[in-house]
């Protein structure tokens, strides 16, 4: 059996395995036999739950002497959309250009084969690692995630698996490979806001109530002032407005009902309570001032609806986890990387609560869209920067 | 064949035609039936149009040696709605409690049935009328109002008629016969307004242009601030936003368009197009200052989209009109009815391009409602009312 050391050769054969969640698409079945040959035991846990699709899960560990990394990932992948409009198919793993094309090529599969084959290399020129290696991979990040990294987390744990710092291979270059490491991530909650108000004729509003003009007042509320300028290590708190809805299609009805939905990503000025409770004082300020019409007395009624799950926001403190990454990327690239929180959530943000966290992998620009594609260049640079992090981390360097 | 004196059996065989819009459902034959004994001539011109059904309509006229009056109404009735829940059929004319009940009774077959009711009695006690009567009926108002009305008076005055004055039977009353004479109507405009944005993700929104933002802010500058506090005869002008829709489903993605539509109803401080032109103002002052995201320069991108057709504000300066009716409403019921601009467009609105026209018939409680019903002592009182309107106008009291 073949050492997986070309991360190209790796990426073909999981891009070819077409796991769109929940599928598991042979994904994980083709990882298991890439890594096994490096002396990894594997378990693939399969979880379900009440309301979404069974996911299966794979953790292999490489146990050594010394402290314990966790690389997490996923190898499910989005849909393929218009298939018609890829000039490669996405499960082909055709090479052209300099560039693999497939589902997942970028988000990340990619991440996945240069990691492995990272490890491979470092067996090959340095011998095991002095500590261990774990494995990661959820089948469930695209989906729901539910049955993904958090239970695999808790099934792992309650394994007695204590971890020391984790990497997650998820795109963070913006533009090029060496551009960003993310150290943190902003927090997320959302929330569907409904006004009640009172049907009727637009020319008697004085015997109707419009919602619409409450849901206004409150998206204006929810979206003025800001809530703060940023912090030390996070860019400011915002809101956006995703949907406004009425569904009135009686040009002469003043409608019963209006919602909308929010979300807002909060820096570590706030808290997944704090920031619910300032929504919850703007809300409450608007809704006692305002007034559906004229001359009605009561403030408006609404009620709120917290999406489930809310994320928390979280920053690594780890300088030597950060350090090694860092100075592993300039080794590599000659490019000192940006230590950002900007974006959207990851699964880093269920890992924080077991160890310390940073994310680096590939190139983002092409992720979930038709023609997802990865230089050949950049999987062999990924490749060499996880190796380098892996000799670093692991002597104390 | 008996002469149609009594307004209950009028009623009655017009409710008994399911004349829901627009269909005919026998009314007009009905009705022709019963004036073609008082000796009105009768025709019934059909009107097509591109995209909306045909309509039958009907012109009668009883022609006498002197001024010309126009009694104006439809005979479509508005759908029954849940008809399970109708104590009694919406279209079986039963008489329960006082109440004659069926679909139309109020909307305005009642209307219909006392003026009918009056023409026969008047000729029975004294004779025809000194002038001319003429019964304008159409069997499209609760339709689009395309085939109806409009183009019913433009087909007549082909022909040569004209009118001296209108009476519109619809129901004016808010709570009892007499309340109201309706001697104008404000006008309509409605517009649907779109602001285009640009789609992105929550977590970037500096790569996105969220139209939430600007349909939220071009809804307050719509609704605020007041457009006027009212004039003489009219209420204050109304602005009421009817919907707003986005239909983005994905909480954490920006949508790429939103859309409000709303109406307003405008009094005599306007036109159609100045108060088109007021929002036209309101709408390019706000998107000149709003930014859908930091730091973007251009302003918000919307376009509106005017609704066909709109209303002019009209009000009725006849004063022989104004003051014969008000005289027999309050000789009738022993109540002086208020003279009101208030509440929904009607047919008045085209009838005032031809010659004055006031409006009064039944009590509007019930009208569009289940149970729709009307007071068989209301049928008896607004036919004296009509009886005596026609005795005074023709004779120049």
């Amino acid at each position: 059996m073949s050492m997986p050391t070309d991360p190209v050769a790796n990426l073909a054969a999981l891009i070819r395995c077409p796991s769109v969640t929940p599928a598991e698409g042979g994904a994980l079945t083709t990882l298991e036999a890439m890594v096994r040959p490096l002396g990894f035991s594997v378990e693939r846990p399969m979880f379900s739950d009440d309301g979404t699709p069974d996911v299966e899960n794979l953790y292999a560990r490489l146990s050594g002497n010394g402290p314990h990394l966790m690389f997490a990932g996923h190898t499910d992948v989005v849909p393929v959309g218009d298939e018609a409009a890829w000039t490669h198919p996405p499960f082909g793993a055709e090479i052209a250009d300099g560039f693999l094309f497939g589902r997942g090529a970028v988000d990340m599969k990619g991440g996945i084969a240069c990691f492995v084959a990272a490890v491979a290399r470092h067996i090959e020129t340095t011998g095991r690692p002095a500590g261990s290696i774990s494995l990661l991979i959820t089948g469930d990040e695209e989906g729901p995630a539910i049955n993904g990294t958090t239970r695999l987390l808790d099934w792992a744990a309650a394994k007695g698996e204590t971890w020391d710092a984790a990497l997650v291979g998820e795109p963070t270059n913006p533009d090029a490979l060496g551009d960003m490491i993310k150290i943190g991530r902003r927090g997320s909650v959302s929330g569907t806001v409904t006004v009640h108000g009172r049907q009727g004729h637009v020319a008697y509003p004085h015997l109707a109530d419009n919602p619409v003009r409450g849901i206004v007042m409150l998206a204006e509320a929810l979206m003025n002032p800001a809530f703060d300028e940023g912090s030390d290590d996070f860019q400011p708190t915002n809101l956006e407005v995703t949907t406004i809805d009425v569904g009135n299609a009686a040009g002469n009805v003043i409608p019963a009902r209006a919602t909308l939905t929010f979300n807002v990503r909060f820096n570590d000025r706030w808290t997944v309570e704090t920031i619910q409770a300032e929504i919850h004082n703007r809300l409450d300020k608007a809704a006692a001032r305002l007034r559906l019409r004229p001359g009605r007395k009561e403030p408006v009624a609404y009620d709120i609806h917290w999406g489930v799950r809310p994320s928390h926001v979280f920053l690594t403190r780890d300088d030597r986890l950060i350090g090694t990454l860092t100075s592993s990327v300039e080794a590599v690239t000659g490019r000192r990387p940006g230590l950002s929180t900007s974006g959207g959530t990851s699964d880093a943000r269920f890992i924080k609560d077991f160890c310390p966290v940073v994310e680096f992998g590939l190139v983002g620009q092409t992720m979930h869209m038709v023609d997802e594609r990865v230089a050949l260049a950049d999987l062999e640079t990924l490749t060499a920067i996880y190796q380098r992090f892996l000799a670093d981390w692991f002597s104390g360097n």
